[in-house]
């Protein structure tokens, strides 16, 4: 197989006190970094060291905003912010973000959303509205990492943002292309080598098989892959071993979607 | 008395449900607003709507950035913040600012600190340099609006920023030149022609005189009124009348500075 | 008209420096306050001024517990609690200020669940046994404030509690019992009178009428008024006039459903 | 030797998403449990799970209260909060822990003071009081564990609370009896023998010897030992295995001050 591929993982998750994942082996292996901007995890001194690390390994970074929910850790469905809220709450977070990386020398090329805030804006195009607002208003070069055809990626492509195309490696999908509810069994894939063989399954077909069956096709910028659930660092290694060894070249997202920008495939 | 200075005061101190002081009132009467930036006060959307009724009004616009205390509303002394750590939290919420204020189309044109950190690190040299040092991090163009003499105003001139002078309405001065503790008898001036007396008296000397009768010389630029004490709004009011009565000129901080750059005064 | 109800009004929602309502003028009008546990808002000085204020006047006191959710004032519906998460966080509030009313000298009589949690538990069986269970396990005295027919009230009956039934003097009913969503038109009543006579009716008819013209019979114990929104003040004393005038006795809930327990109606 | 000590650990001081040391293997080396009411750290589902973990392996447990300062993990030096409110906050938290420790079947016996309020009750007579108050209030009688001869003893011995008297197996003294400030070499000692050659010599001696060679006499009813520093579990093992083996009796805090009272010491 001869394509290109990121490899992108939420980090930065630590907060105050309290460490999350193992970050630095993490940014070992992979080539894009989401980091979480204070509202869900993360802090000042966290990002600042986040974005060095990544600065010094290579690691492409962008911010990973989320509701204002830290004892949820972003993970609760959240009814009642107003679009236009939102889109101020992520102005915020990706305006700390975006500064934080200016000063460390490591500018942010994407944004994407965490948690309970990237579900719902999935299926909800007014919270997906505001998502791709906030990103405009900000910086209308920096790149949207979303599921590809969820409200995220559509909102994003209307308002003239770049978009990158994200699967998950350990989930399986829904008919909508959403990711099946961990609540329900066979969502969460724990075997390293199933999530390879299916990333390598993904890749050749630029597709997601659902879990129907139903094939969906589209065209994959990035692998998401976790590093706070048990087992992560060794999921991401293998699947990057995998990927290389089956002549997949991992690059980061934003030299991807930069590069396949002529061929186009965004509305404007 | 033919000379020009600015009204400042802290606002944007609102948070979540929770209302603090009447803004709207305020930024009829004063000529620049020190925002606060979420750590001590101040949310997102509060944020957004300070700023957007600023630039309606055409009061200037700046950070008001705390250390992380919520619960104290910045006034409790916290000793443990690193200067390398405050220096982060500065940085971030100076850029959250920075950002949602061009988002208004309405730019921060200075730094202001709340406080507790203010008053530590008007009288700390390693705190003073971390304000000043992250100021620099954001953006070099950005005012320190600060209290003449301090540490925090030394640290900005030896670090290249432009400095701002401020005096208050309505504290007593300590013989260090810094505000007399509120705990002390007289510390705090209620009467509202009480404080235009001594606003004015002060103008005219460009001095300010100690509670021990101590006189020291300073270059005053703006006064700062508060907007969350009883009374407040009566006590500006009072203030910017009797200023304009006396022929003084109500001009916004950035522009006096600007102004009197090319006389110099600034060690550089 | 001859008989007996109580006036119950939720407050104690200042929180760290900021204030919320009129809580002095509020305990001069009503008979039991419900207050608010440091979740939503209340912190441990305004819980412990809040009781002392209360006990000087005889008020009678509950606390009002809600989601973890001090930015949302616990008014976003927040999905992701289990209930047995959800127990553990209402035995926590519920056991802070028992603990700190028995310090004050001024017991807690009641529960009465906060914004979105009343609301969803309302209408959720599995959250109402949640709120029913964390009251049982603290004190099983303690009776439970609620809306009559709705799950909360009926899970406290299964479990044991003692239910006192709570009618709205400023809002319109849907069919199913609940209050009418705040964004439908006419959901909420601002006229002071017009509020008054809907209660004097609900009174003498021991029935609620919805918006659609639906009766619900029901035993009334309390009517909730607001002391947060604009105007609350006087909406609450033109409602304890209106009712004085007309012979209704103004009583503390508990002391009400302690005199009719002896005629039940309370399945054990 | 002949003698019985406790040996204390504090826990429970995960937070949310987050994981703070190994609690479950630290159960099962100490004899008493100091758990995080939630303001500095823990929260109700953390203190429900700590709690119902120390009754399975028959540990004593007691409340852990901070300054509110989730942000600085406690560790934070916080002025500005008055002795009278402090007293409200700790009311709030041991009120909170008390009632969840009730539900769980596994009341509290006890009192420790976290972090820098730890450190500054024990030097200052009025924070001293409001912890002693605030204990009383809630119940007398809990026994407060603190070091020794500090203010926080001292007071709690006037107020006729029981005290239980702590020495750290891995920190310095200084010559005023308190724990010699991190900050300075030699204040933590990291190697398990040594610490626990420490102890023993503390114990055989009652005595505790200064940085300076300053030998302060003692009665030790209990070791204190950390759980959230690198090699804690490794550090605690040891200890408890040199102590059993030089055929020191570990039993519960509690039971050996309830055993030591006929004999007094305690000025009430």
């Amino acid at each position: 197989m001869s394509t290109r591929v990121d490899l992108n993982c939420d980090m930065g998750e630590s907060f105050a006190a309290w460490r999350m994942g193992d970050d630095l082996a993490m940014l070992d292996i992979v080539t894009t970094a989401n980091i979480a901007c204070g509202f869900h995890a993360g802090d000042p001194m966290v990002m600042h060291e986040t974005l060095t690390q990544a600065r010094e390994r290579g690691v492409q970074v962008g911010a990973h905003p989320s509701f204002m929910d830290l004892v949820g850790f972003g993970r609760r469905r959240i009814e009642g912010e107003t679009p236009a809220d939102l889109e101020k709450q992520l102005i915020y977070q990706i305006g700390a973000m975006r500064t934080m990386a200016e000063v460390v020398g490591h500018p942010i090329r994407h944004v994407k959303t965490h948690g309970s805030l990237g579900n719902m804006a999935a299926e909800d195009r007014q919270l997906a509205l505001a998502v791709s607002r906030a990103i405009v208003a900000v910086d209308p070069a920096l790149i949207h990492l979303a599921m590809p055809g969820m409200q995220t990626s559509l909102t994003a492509q209307e308002l003239g943002l770049q978009v990158g195309n994200e699967v998950f490696a350990d989930r399986a999908y829904a008919d909508n292309g959403n990711l099946l509810s961990r609540k329900l069994p066979g969502a969460v894939i724990h075997d390293p080598d199933v999530a390879a063989d299916r990333v390598l399954r993904m890749l050749e077909e630029q597709a997601v098989t659902t879990v129907s069956g139903k094939r969906i096709p589209l065209e994959i910028d990035s692998i998401c892959v976790h590093g706070d659930t048990p087992g992560a660092v060794e999921m991401a290694a293998v699947l990057r071993r995998r990927l290389e060894n089956a002549g997949v070249e991992i690059r980061p997202m934003a030299d991807i979607v930069a590069a396949r920008q002529p061929s186009g495939g965004l509305r404007r």
